[in-house]
């Protein structure tokens, strides 16, 4: 809800904070707040946390933040950055533990227990030893002394966050480790003290060549942490991105999701729009949400079924920051409200956690509810209509990750390639391919591996197709991909003109703000249709069906 | 000549500072070097003059650079970007003129005058006025004061060098006003000190929708400046680069250049290898400058003849910073040499200078002279192999600008695009398409338009042509590409070995550094192979003739 709204909540008789009695035992939100006071892929202005290298917050909003994350079931936060840097790795040392002890105060309050991300070279980087080696006495030593320190001050903690062998961060693989090495000595250490190690699985080759085929981004998660079945410390929880890509507008689930019969696991999404929009363009995750939990991942079984099952905590990348309405968009609050509300109950649906939110920031006048609710509900798919197709992603400028670039990582070390020439478009992961889809369940991996059994909306994602393709509708991909661009434009004209129609029920500076998103978005919505209908148009040479125009 | 042997040679009887008896007047280095220290396009390491927003420098360095500066012709230099800061903008004011004062001094020793950058809206910005409308009389009057101060402190100051209305820099044409406006009230500051306003021509639309197929950045700087012909102040010098787009392997003369009889003009190259290397390949940049010198500008002279004439000063983007061998790549110091040599005497060729730069560093042994004469004289013609092809340019990775992206300012608002699709490549320029051939002196346009007569070098920079384009070797266009892309590799590899074959003749300390980079140039000649083929084949589905590797 709007902040002022929130305000006058929070002084209302239901503002008591409510017991969230939840299936998942864990949910949490990470912030990838920098201590400079930037935010890593955040929208809405600095941080809430952080200022120039110190800690650095007003009170009274934190409280209010951490009752209302408590009030929609929240109960673990992370405050600074995975990638940590030299100074806020520091927050486990005695320089800024007094501080970072004050903020974990005000979330425990509200019953929210505190999360640290830490440096895995902490011991050489901290501690002046000449090795961050897991195997070696003395960093086994320094993390046990490490978490000590730390627990004397937080008592409660819930654990330390790690980001290792990832995106040039040094990890255990650097020496030779397993990640379970690396993740274990940091648990041993915690366990005495009730702490966990959140571990994420975001290891991948980052300087992959293009040229180099047989590598394939999507399989590496499941290869570097499948094998390590059943060597991962009790108190490790393995973090897991709900897609094997990163966080794309669409990809299959990650097959590591419940593949381990031993390890605890965390489901990650991303309540932060990087690649969905950036807090200009709608975009309501939840409606994504509901779909990765919905999906199966076996013949009998859905992500859903995993829930506080294997896969027992749940953990979004949050969107919030100084901005005075928290999430830059307003109407990007409902992302923040409805990871609580779905982490708490996995059942509920998208509509109706939007539902809630809606009435709750609006009021439950059908003329506004009801189309502030049809309007979200729908930005996942015209979103994805004007950005990527059939599960092909990727097609972002590089960096920033905002409108459109075509072969923007084409040639690039990421491993996120469509390889797209003049007949054809996307990677065969079949088993005749680079054989990622054997890491699924039999049952999915057939299901994917056939063309006719694929979920049409992630053909792209599994298989190489000719532009001259018949999708089901009877369309060719490459009149798909004219035609959802061409409607997609439509789509925001409609958003506009929706939103202008509500004026007369809203605050002013709630229309205003939001309308002004919306401009900014069908602006956005044509540069990519635009663009990506050009592509296609230079690559072919075959016009639009409905001879639109399309550039030259 | 390498730092040390430079020492060695002050210490000799032929360090006497030659006096250059020139054609041209001024003959003057910018830097782009920030008062943060970061050199802007550099590639030799931090400032050799600012660090942390201040004026700091090892007097000593500064003095042999001065010295080495002035041996070989150069008589003004400007220390300070031309993307002035809000810092570097103080240096004409109290904070900091006392500090450029001295550095000016060092530099005066060796005959060398002092330029400032400037910030055209510095009457707002240091004066606290409300404008810099350059008919305003407080900013009038603001000028005058600032020029006062200045030359109290440094009573030969050569002038302001200001880049305005240009890449997001305000100035006069924000205030519609003309670039003459803006330059004249800054040179009516400076006229009863002596001194002048370099008044940069880089001006031109970089928000530019690719959608916009009327507005052509080549055209701009003619556009803007030429009908101002006479309107501007005898102490302005328009500084004009050697081509209209942006320093890039290949491009035809600027056709502003020599231009307007009634305006001074400056011809500007780079010597930093911003589109060329970056001082990891090897690029004597002499060759491409030769090239632009013997270039005509009309049916009688070449840019040469207006040298000393229309054309009075000449300037060029220094490549120098503080690595032990000032320009990063050692034989990178041949482009300095170069530059000074060319400067003063335009009739000099590449072979002469690159000789002279060879003798002086390496001896005249010819089996040390013979071989890196040969290797750097080559070197222009290598680098456009692998990387631009018939004066395509811009296919380089946004922001940085090393290494190939085929399509990376493709889209963008830059407006540099090459408009590829599966037939075809490249923009008309002449009059049946964006007009920009018409700016030239009627024989080069109809030069240019004819693509008979059009160099084939410069073929794409002019027309749009089917890859089937059969050029004059019988070679399509699309079997050149790929041909010099392969043949340029096998080249790369040609230096590798000359180079190996020089060992027992240099320091280890120059040969080991050298074959270094010459391996990371053969690395990114590879990259620049692959990807370029491949964007090509992928593009038209058209193999290589001779059946070489070109990846999927």
């Amino acid at each position: 809800m709007a902040y002022s709204e929130y305000k006058m909540w929070l002084q209302s008789e239901n503002a008591a904070v409510p017991k969230v009695d939840s299936i998942i035992e864990e949910r949490i939100l990470n912030h990838w707040d920098n201590i400079d006071g930037s935010v890593e892929r955040g929208y809405s202005g600095k941080s809430l946390f952080f200022k120039d290298g110190n800690i650095c917050y007003d009170k009274n909003r934190i409280r209010d933040y951490a009752r209302y994350l408590s009030s929609i079931g929240i109960n673990r936060v992370c405050c600074n950055n995975v990638n940590v840097t030299e100074r806020s790795a520091r927050m486990i040392a005695d320089d800024l533990i007094d501080d970072v002890a004050a903020l974990a105060g005000i979330f425990r309050e509200f019953g929210i227990r505190f999360i640290i991300a830490v440096d895995f070279t902490s011991p050489r980087l901290l501690g002046g030893l000449t090795t961050y080696d897991p195997y070696d006495e003395h960093v086994i030593k320094w993390w046990k002394a490490a978490a000590e320190t730390v627990y004397k001050h937080i008592p409660d903690l819930a654990g330390f966050l790690v980001k290792a062998d990832s995106e040039f961060r040094d990890g255990p693989a650097a020496l030779g480790r397993t990640q379970a090495d690396g993740a274990n000595v940091i648990a041993n250490a915690l366990k005495k003290h009730g702490g966990k190690v959140y571990w994420r699985c975001f290891v991948y080759n980052c300087v992959q060549d293009w040229r180099d085929t047989k590598t394939d981004r999507p399989k590496a998660a499941y290869d570097h942490f499948y094998p390590l079945d059943g060597s991962f410390a009790d108190n490790v929880i393995l973090q897991i991105k709900h897609g094997p890509s990163d966080f794309q507008v669409r990809e299959p689930n990650s097959p590591l999701l419940g593949a381990m019969e031993h390890t605890s696991q965390a489901l990650e999404f991303q309540v932060t729009q990087e690649y969905t929009g950036q807090q200009v363009d709608l975009y309501a995750t939840a409606v994504q949400w509901q779909e990765i939990l919905d999906a199966p991942v076996s013949d009998s079984q859905s992500m859903r079924d995993l829930m506080g099952n294997k896969v027992k905590a749940i953990v979004a990348v949050a969107n919030t920051g100084l901005d005075a309405n928290w999430t830059g968009h307003t109407l990007a609050q409902a992302n923040l409200y409805a990871f609580g509300r779905m982490a708490s109950d996995p059942a509920l649906t998208a509509r109706e956690v939007l539902g809630e939110w809606v009435k709750l920031t609006f009021g439950s006048n059908p003329a506004v509810y009801e189309p502030v609710l049809d309007m979200m509900l729908r930005s996942r798919e015209v979103y994805e209509m004007y950005t990527s197709h059939l599960g092909l992603g990727w097609m972002v400028n590089i960096n920033h990750h905002y409108g459109p670039s075509p072969e923007g990582y084409e040639f690039m070390k990421w491993g996120t390639y469509h390889r797209a020439n003049h007949e054809a478009i996307g990677v065969d992961r079949t088993e005749a391919g680079t054989g990622y889809t054997a890491q699924y369940h039999p049952h999915l991996n057939a299901l994917y591996s056939n063309i006719e059994t694929c979920p049409e909306e992630l053909l792209l994602y599994f298989h190489r197709l000719p532009y001259s393709f018949k999708l089901k509708s009877g369309k060719t991909v490459l009149q798909h991909f004219y035609d959802s661009h061409f409607e997609a434009v439509e789509h925001v004209e409609e958003f506009i003109s929706t939103w202008d129609s509500l004026r007369p029920h809203l605050p002013e500076c709630v229309f205003s703000s939001v309308a002004d998103r919306l401009l900014r978005q069908l602006s956005n919505a044509k540069e990519w249709r635009d663009v990506v209908n050009t592509y296609f148009y230079r690559l072919t040479g075959i016009s639009d069906g409905q001879g639109r125009k399309i550039y030259d």
